[in-house]
């Protein structure tokens, strides 16, 4: 297998080549998950809803992808492990892509994350450092970590490996059905959707690629009506996985595609994932039902449509 | 098809060849549902674990399946309509059942019913009556409602055709999964139970069928144990499809058997749906897990055996 790195992970954007090199190089570590649909669901939209299950993915989210195909292409220097800072699903994600190469890992996590992905990443063998939650003193005390071990960092969504391992679940879902007219995908530092947009570019263009953020995190929508990076106040919402800000990276990708974001409140993403717990009896995390909910909303329009959603995640805590 | 009865539903025990034809005549209106595995449970129990995920059947639970047969067997009596009482799964199914046949359904549930399972009731299209919460009021009121419409008494469990129908998910269980050592089994009023214990006997001889019951509403334990219907005082358990009290003809076809019963409390219950949510990533209620937790307890010895468990249900109040 190639590892020698030919491009620079923090700056080039990955192509569509890419995504395809990575489907094939994370085979058989991640899993194909299987596309949902409910016929109570489409009956209530009057479409076609078509969920890629990514909270059944290996570790309970969508981040298995990106973080497998960056550990996966380290040459020599993987002996010295990887670190990353990240709220939950991407630590859980790094921690096994590292224990499935041998290689030790630390996770940078703020304090308040949701308790059942700090167990997932210790129960995956890395080691976990507390910081303070705010994004400052997550990258901060990642970098004090990278200083200390010598370990490679692998930002959760600011880097062109993690961007490709993420567009393969949006390509896994047009492969399988085909003639959507939209693919709706969760928003938060952008690696999933950039990764949706060139995916879909190339394999299905008349395909829309639509953005779905919390209404309370909604820095994507408001960066891409600005044409550059704009900065929030307060982050505010209970979707957890979604309140990182969006990278350049992802910006960059998603402006030259001119993306569309659709936004939802609290409220409309409690009411999406009620409908999902209930209907499609599968479990997932507030972040994975927000494009559902901007379908219910009504900012996206479903009637009549054949409508990819990507269910990102499973791992909430439970209060029984 | 034919549809003259030739069994009196109340006081016949039912065949394995009655649940063959069940499994042919409900075959294209309820679900064949999948087998779930978890290599974490796995590791943790040590065992091979395959669920049979009656979660995901119409109406999210399996007792679409005997509701779908005994709705089917009927002859011209099924113009005046069905009834029946339930806390809510069963009556959930025999409203789907009787929709799908056209016909009108009442459903008297008690008072403090878990609100989904009331709700569905009503979008299936049927009529809910709400009694006392007490088994004897929900019968009376069953009763003046069959006496006031003419409908035909669809009892949760005591019942020929239903039981028949039930026995219909272990049959599929042990036809796509081999050698089980053991299925495990929720036990409320027996239907589930005794159908399996038919199958089992039939279809995999050396097989053993284990109940697993709430501990606050073990009188189908005491009632194997004793040799006769035994009425416990207070019934206490979280698991609010297993509140109901073994039914004559269940007991009788298990008592015949020798079938084993074992309990878990309500944190082992509680236990044991934190780890089915977040490993298999599939919603269930807490009836639905008691075998995993009569696992867990040790109460049933899992290490190094292949063992089948019916997650029965997954209808449960969200409290989001």
């Amino acid at each position: 297998m190639e590892t020698h790195r030919q491009t620079d992970p923090i700056h080039d954007k990955p192509t569509f080549e890419d995504i395809l090199a990575a489907a094939q190089r994370i085979e058989g570590i991640v899993h194909r998950t299987p596309v949902l649909t409910s016929r109570t669901l489409n009956e209530l939209l009057g479409a076609e809803l078509f969920f890629k299950a990514e909270n059944l993915q290996r570790g309970g989210a969508f981040k298995a992808r990106g973080a497998t195909h960056a550990v996966q292409r380290l040459g020599e220097e993987a002996a010295r492990g990887v670190a990353t800072h990240s709220s939950g699903n991407h630590g859980g994600a790094l921690a096994l892509a590292a224990r499935e190469r041998g290689i030790p890992c630390w996770v940078v996590m703020p304090e308040g994350a949701v308790q059942s992905k700090v167990d997932a990443v210790r129960a995956y063998g890395a080691t976990v450092v507390l910081s303070p939650p705010n994004q400052a003193g997550r990258e901060a005390m990642a970098e004090k970590v990278v200083a200390e071990t010598g370990a490679t960092l692998i930002h959760p969504f600011e880097h062109s490996d993690v961007i490709a391992g993420q567009g393969t679940a949006t390509l896994e879902l047009l492969d399988e059905v085909p003639d959507l007219d939209a693919v709706v995908v969760p928003l938060g530092g952008g690696g999933l959707l950039a990764g949706a947009a060139i995916a879909t570019e190339a394999r299905s263009p008349e395909t829309e690629v639509i953005g779905a953020e919390p209404s309370g995190a909604d820095d994507g929508q408001r960066s891409l009506a600005a044409g550059k990076l704009v900065a929030i106040d307060s982050i505010d919402t209970i979707a957890d996985g979604l309140r990182a800000t969006l990278g350049r990276l992802a910006f960059s990708i998603l402006f030259e595609r001119s993306v569309r974001i659709e936004t939802a409140t609290d409220d409309e993403i409690r009411s999406a994932m009620r409908l999902v717990w209930s209907r499609l009896k599968t479990v997932v995390e507030p972040s994975g039902v927000v494009p559902l909910a901007v379908l219910l909303n009504g900012s996206v329009e479903s009637k009549g449509r054949r409508i990819g959603l990507i269910l990102s995640g499973g791992n909430v805590d439970f209060p029984l």
